[in-house]
C-alpha cells in the first residue's frame, strides 16, 4: 500500500482502538472519543479537560442522535481537522 | 506526533506532491487527480482508465464548480473512501 493508503488504514485503526474498549466495539463513547483526542490529537488540538466542550463536540459530531460516534461521525471530525490544519500550514506559509 | 497526526499531515503532504506539479499550486486539476488516484490509491480503488470515469468523479468532489478539486473536496473525497473501506473490512470481519 502506499503511504496515502496507510495512512487511511491508520485513522480505521486508531477508531478501532478506542471504540473496542467499552460497549458497542464499533462505536466511540465519549470517554474513549476524549481518550482519543487526548491521547492522539494533542499536538494538533490540545488537552480536553472540561465536560463542556466535551459535551457539545460529542453533540456536534453525533448525527444521528445516538450519543456515540461511529466511523462516519469519526471520520467527519478527522476531515474537518485536517482541514483545519492545512489551512493553518498555507497561510504560515503566505506570511 | 501521534500516528494519527502523521496519517493527517500525510494527507496534506501527498495533496500538495500533486497540486503543486502545474496550474494553481492550492488545487489538483483533472489530470492531476488522475494521477494521484492512480499512484496513491491504486489499492484501494484500482486505476481509472476511462476519461468518462474521471468526469463524473471530478463533477462529483467539485462542489464550488471551478473544474478544480481543493483541499477540502479532496479531503471530502478520502472521508469517503475511508468510510467505504472501513466498512468492507468490517463486513468480511463478520463473516
Amino acid at each position: 500500500m502506499s503511504d496515502l493508503e496507510n495512512s487511511m488504514a491508520a485513522i480505521i485503526d486508531v477508531f478501532h482502538k478506542y471504540s473496542g474498549k467499552e460497549g458497542d466495539k464499533h462505536k466511540l463513547k465519549k470517554s474513549e472519543l476524549k481518550d482519543l483526542i487526548n491521547n492522539e490529537l494533542a499536538s494538533f488540538l490540545g488537552q480536553i479537560k472540561d465536560q463542556a466542550t466535551m459535551d457539545s463536540l460529542m453533540e456536534s459530531l453525533d448525527t444521528d442522535a445516538d450519543s456515540e460516534c461511529d466511523f462516519q461521525e469519526f471520520m467527519t471530525f478527522i476531515a474537518m481537522v485536517t482541514i483545519g490544519c492545512h489551512e493553518f500550514f498555507e497561510h504560515h506559509e503566505d506570511e
